[in-house]
């Protein structure tokens, strides 16, 4: 810490808050380069939390936190927040089994108010926060602040916080932190619109001049509702004559500023912070802010893995043509079949690199649609495109699908509409943790009538997979699951695959391993171990959890051996839970243990230790079979 | 039809097209009869439908449907479009078993574009709709028209559709339907907005104005990217100098206009038909319009009943005290808890009324909140309140808190916050059919780690879950769904319950039930009947789903007999999984059958015709009781 001589001074935020304004701009510095350092050797969110370093340093030295409370919104931005509130310590732990959290997480500090990870949730949570004071009676009433990226607040979620945000006696400062960026380039007509409000910036100051001037004359004073009702009409007229969005829904609105003028967030902060009602104040920030490659590319520097810090040169992966990313994988082959099907259009939200669909999009970008953190909005459009021809692709992460589960079922699944769902980030997500998880889309989608469930064990089945689900014959909606990663890849040519039909990967006489999906390697993994123990394993690939393969299920019910079912998901309604239905339905009696995620929340590491964590790693599997055969 | 002269002319919107003006209007008035003596003997949704028959009249005469594309939201107002799309001779059947569906159905009709009922989602689906035909390169090129009320607008689905309209090559015309209703009245600032906008008509009909002379003199061509471009700058901004919210997303507003003067909503659709891309449409109408009970009370005459159409007098419903409402055991323990205990708090999502949450929003304004359309914002602000002391109680739909699955998941059960989710509506509900049954929440639910779920039998047991729910030792968020309609009730008082014991509520020697929830009583029924057949039955009661009482499991396992499970929700991840995973993880192999909502979505009809469709009804619960014992 010596090389960060002011960050060292800082245990907690009140050490901030006795800063001179030098003091304060030293540790800007420091973060960054804090930052710099670490994340070069231990990867993490980067160009996020470099553009916030002074919003985070104001709102600390502004606001009485704990007791005031920040709401970071997704919290990629929230690095310099951990060093300042008493972290800097162990952030070399960051995101490692153990150790903090790359979100900020309740359970890790009381200055981490709420659960960060999943977009747009901010003011909702913030906006609960701040009523929850007012029905205590707090003394002094509590500052709440909801700090929310561009991307972000054009979720459906977080305009419901905002069109409820004046209704409720809540005393909410909303922080639009807008850098024009989610993971990518930031889409979605609120956006431009935002960018025509800093293109008229010199009105929006004026106003802000004037709003200044009043309150120094103590004509304006928002505490006093009688004072307001007394406010000169034609001066009033001047703050409110250009009425935009936000003050449309009753919030009063201030900006835009730069968001990196460290000495004019403070006075803007410290000037309407004791307003009542709900306000926002709209920052312009760089992503990737004080480095000048992650300035120059913050969509690549937004999670760059480890990087060389003095050339910005970043550690590339080594390539081994044995195996592709799932989402290239996806990526590529979603390309060829739309060169040959016109009828396939491509949709995303705010995933488009993370998913590889750019590959569709730098190709066909009319048939491309990134619908900006929009989930709910995906899933309905794409439905709306299936209705007239269209055979629509949604490639969204497993755990952000969930947002859009009732459309899935209404918008699409109740017409049986051809709509392929392509789940990535499926099962463990590893580093990301607690709320990244794809624990919960097999049991999910499982609830959904007529949904074809389907999840590859490697880069060539989910090709044919993709291949077959835009045939001619395709029925319904389909999701096929994948995890983040790489997986086998023989490079084989597609091929159609029969749907219900799963494959047998070996014969054994003493237990039946059923699996879904990649975790079949793993599985044989452990197989290979009892194998090694003297008990010999039977080894099936579902392929497609719904529906499930009659043949197989026969034949592994007359087999009468045990059953141990593992899958890359919760076990409670997943793959063990239908085969413990199949045999029920068809009145067989058989031992089965099923293996996956269990009944709780996952927390972060890398995906071998949580695999282990969970007890479905090979060992596990091997020790599981072994007492099967008893 | 002898009494409708006008309407028993129109079998199709085509016959609507060739009518004079005073027919059309003669038209409206015979719709408006129709409705209102139909439905007085066979109960729909009446106010909703009255207000919207001049614009529906106005659509199918101005658009060539079904060419052109109209997408209800919800569907609530959708009556007088199914009448004169050839379905008045089988209106009568509304919402019965094999008849018409209440909500447009697009397997009933081709007129019929989308799944409607629940709301939000028009806009979303309409510019699929609208980008596919860009994308089919339809000729003419397919006009759609989303057709969205006041409430529904403020959803967050919606916002993301808004968001995403002017992104996308579409041609989308959204016609808002603002009655300022929803069921109830309406909430949050969009809804306060709208009416501002409503105060400014002068100015908003002089824009109009403005640009019809502009039409006129052929300066504004809007489907000439070219003039628009050379559109002289000084009359631009004459057109778009207030720029409202709508205009602030780039989709070009119109109105308000009032939306019963029929030559006027006519004569407008024809002027911005034509136009490229997105525009709003503001039509102000009447709930329950030409019908005075109904325009002085829509909430009450959004769903009345059976009434007298002379009088308006309705058929009120007979009391017995032995039975009540679930929601209303609902809503009068959550104020009778809500005095003692200062910390409880209600939310509801635009069902204040449905839920019963009207009872404590009377007597403690301050601690209750409807905010609107908004199930997932009502979940996190929910997460956010009990993160300083509050115990939430959000009471939803059990169909539409799907909507809010990821922020149950994200933003309260991560962090085990002492949320109460009162899932209204659970299981199957009769008329309103296939998108309305409750059938996933016991599934859905039982994914989310930490989560206690719990159905009561009858009306006290509900009483006694709400208490036990707010005493000081509850832990993490809890789950308490209830169906439609009215249960059982001795008025006992409450009392503390024991989380994941269930109860015994006949023993029995030949074969084992197990139940959740109000289902108890047809299932003991069929014991009945199945005990007449010399079939005797053990039954239980479990009440908590999650977790699941591991006393009554050991007992049933022990006794050998084969298992019946019954429960009104999907069989797939419900109660029946929950006992087939519980028997194979303590390696009890025992014969259990599932019996409840199968994996296939369920039609319209009453819940007893639904329970014997699916196979759940007393006798078919006997018969499989019969065959277990073998």
């Amino acid at each position: 810490m010596d090389r960060y001589p002011i960050l060292s001074r800082v245990s907690r935020p009140a050490d901030v808050r006795g800063m001179s304004g030098s003091e304060l701009i030293g540790l800007c510095s420091d973060i960054r380069r804090f930052l710099i350092e670490s994340l070069s050797s231990n990867p993490g969110h980067f160009a996020s939390s470099m553009g916030a370093v002074e919003l985070t340093v104001a709102l600390h030295y502004v606001f009485n936190t704990p007791y005031d409370r920040i709401v970071w919104d997704v919290g990629h931005q929230a690095y310099g927040h951990k060093l300042i509130t008493g972290r800097a310590d162990r952030f070399h732990t960051n995101r490692k089994l153990g150790g903090l959290s790359g979100f900020p997480n309740p359970d890790e500090s009381e200055y981490d108010t709420f659960t960060a990870g999943h977009a747009s949730n901010s003011i909702s949570a913030a906006l609960g926060m701040s009523v929850a004071s007012a029905l205590n009676n707090d003394s002094p009433r509590r500052n709440v602040v909801a700090v929310i990226g561009d991307a972000s607040i054009s979720g459906g979620l977080a305009f419901e916080g905002l069109n409820n945000a004046a209704n409720t006696n809540s005393n909410l400062l909303i922080i639009l932190n807008d850098n024009d960026m989610s993971i990518d380039h930031n889409v979605g007509s609120l956006n431009s619109y935002l960018a025509h409000l800093t293109a008229s910036k010199g009105y929006n100051s004026f106003r802000y001049g004037v709003y200044r001037l009043l309150k120094k004359l103590h004509l304006f004073n928002d505490n006093s509702k009688g004072r307001i009702l007394r406010f000169n009409n034609s001066l009033k007229s001047l703050l409110t004559k250009e009425q935009n969005i936000f003050e449309g829904l009753n919030i009063r609105y201030f900006g835009p500023f730069d968001g990196h003028d460290l000495p004019r967030i403070i006075k803007v902060l410290d000037d309407i912070k004791d307003m009542s009602g709900p306000r926002l104040l709209h920052l312009r920030t760089t992503k990737g802010k004080g480095y000048v490659p992650a300035e120059n590319d913050p969509a690549v520097w937004h999670a760059p893995g480890c990087f060389e810090p003095e050339s910005g040169e970043r550690k590339s992966e080594s390539k081994d043509p044995a195996r592709t990313k799932f989402q290239d994988a996806m990526g590529s082959t979603l390309v060829e079949l739309a060169r040959d099907n016109k009828a396939i259009v491509g949709i995303t939200a705010a995933m488009t690199s993370g998913t590889s669909m750019n590959m569709m999009q730098q190709e066909m970008p009319q048939r491309t649609f990134d619908v900006g953190i929009s989930e709910g909005h995906a899933v309905t459009f794409a439905g709306g495109l299936a209705t007239d021809g269209m055979l629509p692709y949604v490639a969204i992460y497993s755990v952000f699908l969930q947002r859009a589960y009732d459309n899935i079922i209404n918008d699409v699944a109740v017409q049986g509409l051809p709509v392929t769902f392509c789940i990535d980030r499926a099962g463990l997500v590893g580093e990301d943790g607690v709320t990244h998880h794809g624990a919960n889309d097999l049991a999910y989608m499982r609830t959904v009538p007529g949904m074809t469930i389907a999840s590859p064990r490697d880069a060539d089945q989910l090709r044919s997979l993709l291949y077959t689900s835009q045939l001619p014959d395709r029925c319904g909606p389909w999701a096929i699951r994948y995890p983040r990663g790489y997986g086998h890849d023989s490079h084989k040519p597609m091929q159609r695959m029969t749907v219900g039909r799963g494959e047998c990967l070996s014969r054994g006489e003493d237990v039946t391993m059923l699996t879904i999906g990649p975790i079949a390697f793993e599985a044989a993994q452990g197989a290979k171990l009892a194998a090694a123990g003297g008990v010999s394993v039977a080894h099936y690939d579902m392929v497609f959890l719904k529906p499930l393969d009659d043949e197989i299920m026969k034949e592994v019910a007359a087999s009468g051996r045990p059953i141990v079912t593992v899958e890359d998901g919760t076990i409670d309604g997943g793959l063990g839970s239908a085969v413990l239905e199949w045999l029920a339905a068809k009145g067989h009696n058989l031992p089965v243990v099923r293996m996956g995620i269990p009944d709780a929340f996952v927390p972060q590491g890398t995906v071998e230790q949580l695999r282990r964590l969970c007890r479905y790693d090979a060992a596990s599997i091997a020790e599981t079979i072994m007492k099967l055969k008893k």
